[in-house]
């Protein structure tokens, strides 16, 4: 008899079925015992006349008839006839999947992933991540962007050679990308103009905060022949606007399971773009001190003021200074064509417009200590041509860590590394 | 006044309009000269009354008036009024941008890498590469699979040291993953029961030859609930029936350009399903020698016997024997549940079901020379209920050289990484 998902088993009442899944939960009452199976789709209860002779966890076929009960779960309920094993689970689970994960700490979670992803509440973290994935593809293509796959494996820094891991690559060494900057901008320049891409970054930092991981994924954008900023601003409201409306239309179960809301596209549309100097300002107001950077206490304090000033927690900041924008960030005086975007009181995205004529780059370069040479090749994109262009980067796990609420950045991850954990 | 892509010229005839792009080619025929002009769109006609002077591959924006022309491409150009240089490129170009690249070598098209990239031709590689990735997601999505991002850093390979990258991690070494044959198990596991992942997999091994990367994109497929190899290959057809279907749709224009065809949903359905021992005797058989394994020239052959029999270029072929599969690969008698899928004489694809049943996976690592502490974690996924299942892979590289029929595979790589080249 071919399976049927928990979640069609309405459509089949009074017939016989057979469904697949885990036994998540056991209860015994003498005569009649109930099992609740869970597979990817939902939660069913299986009805036993007799004892039942299963661990947690253990996978199971069931077959059996479907019979309406108002106090199932869902209404329904299997009167089962036959159970099959097809793998049985060792009765020493070293976490409880069948408990809200607030009753365990985020090291049990963690040093327990490939368990603790069973709980329904902990996977929907990653079911809600590949959708955020999809919806800034799809956002993406039908705004005539080309998703682009490029090397993680560099031979030096754009950035400078701190905070790279270093790889033994046969007779050489290389490093790991910390973004792909260099390739897309290469991309735009090549003449796809329009380019994006969901791959990993890595850090080697040496953090022990809940808002880094030393591997994350960065939904990286770049775009030709803009003018400045605010084209780069306007595409990632764009971009934020469809992902939440379509996370409110699909996911608003698992937005219930978290007691989460996503902003409306009316809330992304009102969130305020504030100049770096300007933002400083509001932020010592409201401590009461000078502040004299948009540190993470500041990050909070500034969308704070953006929820009861304009009813949004994203605020853009705007004009960063240029000795706190990396070399090739277009100039706008002694300010810069440059952004981050801050949601719920964590920065999400840095972008900006890049340097894009070649002597113009060529001038800056000594400005910061750098030489043609020492940069690899990164200015061969220039010399030949390169329109006017910028972009920026979302880091995935920082949005669905936002989105859901969750306390710490690794929950977003569904295997994250720091300077301790490599496994599993 | 805003842009208009060079695609939608005809909807401007008579009208003032600005276009933007690169400097494609230059014909100066004294009074009246000629400028191709290129966007991500297409190529159109610049019409100068007078000198230009500008170089090929500069960046402009140039304004003026559509008028209809028959001897223009897409019999339209623009008279110019206006030219407004944005980037002015070197007139030193390493390789030509409008010749057919077969006018020179794979070696200078990946030298000059950021140039040969706007080829127009070598160009269309990667945008259908892009489509490619988004019919495979999509297809999957309706199949109510999930996209996961796992790690590529790994406290040990799964398949032993060989062929690892080392990684230097903080005060340790991690190596770089060489499949995430782990992970998707580990998903399936979890409850998703249905899972892809598209990302980067590192093979340290010393090749040389037009079918090997050291850096590729695997699209990786795992799926849980399967009886057997056969619903593994049924996917696949199904996935590459949509992504062929859609490519055809979507992207005729780039399979002229390469002189291309895709195999149709009823050649893919065609597609034989042979036995590894069957496959070797129709080989020696057509070579009139005996063959042992199915390598590159028997995977030709195999191809051949396909084309001639069934009239497609796609063979499955499944039952390898257990010494040639790895040690997670269920068990069939002395054979297994494998299968290799190979497109025009190239495998594309290796998968098969995986052991699910944690008693028979610790009877086997032993045969295998392996121990469970050895394997770091990875026999965790078993031990508490694991549903039976399987994946695969395809290389995305191999697919796409395969489709457009280029003659090695670090065509369709954007920046492609081997034993010496590691930039740009």
């Amino acid at each position: 008899m071919s399976r049927v998902l928990i979640k069609d088993i309405a459509d089949h009442v009074e017939q016989e079925i057979t469904l697949q899944g885990w036994v998540h939960r056991i209860r015994e009452l003498g005569g009649i015992n109930f099992v609740i199976l869970r597979d990817r789709s939902g939660q069913a209860q299986l009805v036993y006349e007799g004892s039942v002779d299963v661990t947690l966890e253990t996978v199971v076929s069931v077959s059996g008839r479907v019979q309406k009960n108002v106090k199932a779960p869902a209404g329904f309920e299997l009167l089962v006839a036959e159970t099959r094993v097809l793998a049985t689970a060792a009765p020493d689970l070293p976490v409880p999947v069948n408990q809200d994960p607030k009753n365990f700490g985020i090291e049990a979670i963690l040093d327990n992933r490939l368990i603790s992803l069973r709980n329904p509440k902990i996977r929907s973290i990653f079911t809600l991540q590949s959708e955020i994935c999809r919806y800034f593809a799809e956002y993406l293509h039908n705004q005539d962007f080309t998703e682009i796959k490029t090397s993680k494996l560099i031979g030096s820094g754009t950035e400078g050679g701190t905070g790279l891991f270093e790889v033994e690559y046969f007779d050489t060494k290389v490093y790991l990308a910390q973004s792909p900057q260099f390739y897309k901008q290469a991309m735009v320049s090549s003449g796809m103009e329009r380019v994006f891409e969901v791959g990993a970054a890595y850090r080697a930092e040496k953090h022990e905060t809940p808002r880094h991981l030393n591997e994350y994924i960065s939904l990286d954008v770049e775009m030709g022949f803009i003018e400045d900023e605010h084209d780069l601003m306007d595409l990632e409201s764009g971009i934020l606007s469809y992902m939440f409306a379509r996370i409110q239309e699909e996911h608003s179960d698992i937005l219930e399971l978290w007691d989460a809301r996503v902003p409306s596209p009316e809330d992304v549309a009102r969130a305020p773009r504030i100049a770096h100097e300007e933002a400083k300002k509001i932020v010592s107001q409201r401590l009461g001190r000078r502040v004299f950077e948009i540190n993470p206490e500041a990050e909070r304090v500034i969308c704070e003021w953006a929820m009861e000033e304009y009813g949004v927690d994203l605020v853009y900041i705007n004009e960063f200074p240029r000795k706190k924008r990396p070399f090739y960030t277009y100039p706008k005086g002694l300010k810069t064509m440059s952004f981050d975007l801050i949601f719920r009181g964590l920065e999400i995205t840095t972008g900006g417009r890049r340097i894009n004529e070649y002597p113009m780059l060529l001038e800056t370069l000594p400005r910061f200590g750098l030489t043609e040479e020492g940069l690899g090749g990164y200015t061969d994109i220039f010399k030949y041509g390169c329109p006017p262009h910028g972009g920026f980067a979302i880091g995935l796990e920082r949005i669905t860590q936002k989105i859901l609420g969750l306390s710490n950045v690794k929950e977003a991850s569904l295997f994250p590394r720091d300077r301790k954990r490599i496994k599993p």
